[in-house]
């Protein structure tokens, strides 16, 4: 699979790697790109052993979100309302996915490539990685971008990077909220592998439960959001790994996962 | 009531001290300690000289949250929907109470504990203290604290601490918007008690129709969200305090609140 | 138009500098105030040059808010009521007009005063600038402030200001979220002319399409938003300056913008 935009990787403990492998064009989220994208997220959806995800990219940028030169070329509504309409729904496949997903940051990322940190559970970043909504630069507000970063980051600091297009460098991303760790790039790796370890180390159902219901509850009033998130924890509690856990818990032992 | 799992103190100024009052299980939320802390809330929602809460615990640990302990030796959906349906209910009744809680956290405060300081209206914590949603550890995930939880915090943040498990301290804690202030140890009563002191110096009315419209406008659209405002102030300017305070400016002189 | 409570200025880059002037009310928001400062904004939404708008104001203070003073005068619910609804029609108006407004805070933003900072799209404050939600102090919750206070920073902190009253600092307003930048005073206009010229330097209609998108988008749960955000972007790629933009990129020269 060398030759594909996506190259997939998939280790025995289920610890699934995404590479963005365009890096002539910067990763850029070409429609050919998109549907590799796509594809894979569906297929780590369908497969009961996959257990993390990591989105990485090769070449010295991580992802320059729309292909504008390719965009240039086809002046057509309904041509741009697919394209966008393809990037949401692979946006979103990120956020349905039941195991979560975690961007490694390498280097830069601007307009839908910085869509894509954002909207991934959780991200970490080389201090040499930068973001930016630039797509402002020319001409073209970067709308879709804006509806994970306002989810992340607080208003006025989205408006100032929407509206402006300027790069913020990985600290400030880290301060503003839409990263987890800023590491020296060397380090990068072994950040990741620590959040991915973590996690491979938790019962896939708890997990699986639990991310869904965060993004759920999220967009409801409280009253609302309690009572969907107690349904949640009772089902959970009945779950065979959770009883395993508070039986460890009460014995004082490591607890046994049987998946 | 030394004996109770709750110490109920009030003094006459109104300010109520809560007192978590099960040191041997680092004050976990078990059926007893549920009921006990709703009957104290349920106390001061009624009581029209109540000004403050404080709500503090007693031990090594502020609150380890749920017993799992307890709840392995309960293997029916029906008692885990009602164990969490009574801890729903508790924490809601936090955000319905008619006066400010604060959250004096001395210690770890981890799951529905770490939950319980999310969904005070403020929080003060000794450097000492920890915080985590560590249910996932044990297989269970912590779908209901992740409900106040995201309204405090990032939303990478809060996926980072429900995924992981794992601790932060109490500057990090800070840093996210989960506390409002962190003290060393020896002047975590006082740290509280300025925010007590400001508190009670206020009228009671308007504190008690501000802190409703503060919840209830934040779950609106913008729009609907400062009609309600509007009328809320409205109703707050023509009441005695609120005349009183405004007689008081325009005469460059201190207000003398009634109530 | 000296002697107007707003001093209206426009060059001919579309720079619109609204200037609150009633230096010896500290620019309180009383009845004229809010008109001439709807007036202002009705035509700066009228007005196709205009491209951004930098609200500020004459003498030591940038606003104190209401007029509590005039408001101990008028003890009357339909006069309070008339006078919140102007006051939140004239901030759902910022939030509404075409193009981003600048806060430029020179001086302290107490009530309303602070809600104005906090309703704009950026903001820019000198490092003596102070805020506070400071009607408690007299009785009156900042009901309306809590509105976009709590749309700019975490709840908690919000409380805190919303139920002491007391200031913060402008560090500590950047950190919470409240500020673009905080510089020396002698560097004020500095740092808001660099988000003007940048501004200015986009396309009006982009800039447009984005701003409204951002707020609407921001109510909506996140496969409306995805769906409105997309059709918005394909919308703005087929106007003629996206296309330049995009026919500039792939051209790898400056865009050349026809408005």
């Amino acid at each position: 699979m060398t030759d594909s935009l996506i190259q997939f990787q998939q280790d025995e403990r289920g610890v699934v790697r995404l590479t963005l492998n365009d890096p002539q064009r910067f990763n850029a989220l070409g429609e050919a790109m998109l549907m590799e994208l796509q594809q894979a997220l569906d297929t780590v959806a369908k497969d009961s052993r996959a257990r993390v995800v990591v989105l990485a990219a090769q070449g010295k940028a991580f992802c320059a979100g729309h292909n504008l030169k390719d965009m240039a070329t086809h002046v057509e509504l309904a041509y741009y309302q697919q394209l966008f309409a393809s990037c949401s729904r692979m946006m979103l496949s990120i956020q349905k996915l039941p195991v979560p997903v975690i961007a490694r940051v390498h280097g830069i990322a601007t307009a839908a490539g910085c869509q894509l940190v954002a909207q991934c559970d959780l991200a970490v970043a080389s201090d040499q990685a930068r973001f930016a909504t630039s797509g402002i630069q020319y001409g073209l507000f970067c709308s879709t971008p804006s509806v994970p970063l306002v989810r992340n980051m607080p208003i006025k600091q989205s408006m100032e990077m929407l509206l402006t297009g300027e790069f913020i460098d990985a600290p400030t991303a880290l301060h503003y909220g839409l990263l987890n760790r800023v590491v020296p790039a060397q380090q990068l790796d072994e950040a990741v592998d620590a959040l991915v370890d973590s996690i491979v180390s938790k019962p896939r159902m708890a997990i699986r439960m639990g991310k869904e219901l965060v993004y759920r509850q999220r967009e409801m009033g409280l009253e609302s959001a309690y009572q969907l998130a107690g349904q949640t924890m009772a089902t959970n509690m009945l779950d065979i790994d959770a009883q395993e856990g508070a039986q460890a818990f009460a014995q004082k032992r490591a607890p046994q996962w049987q998946r």
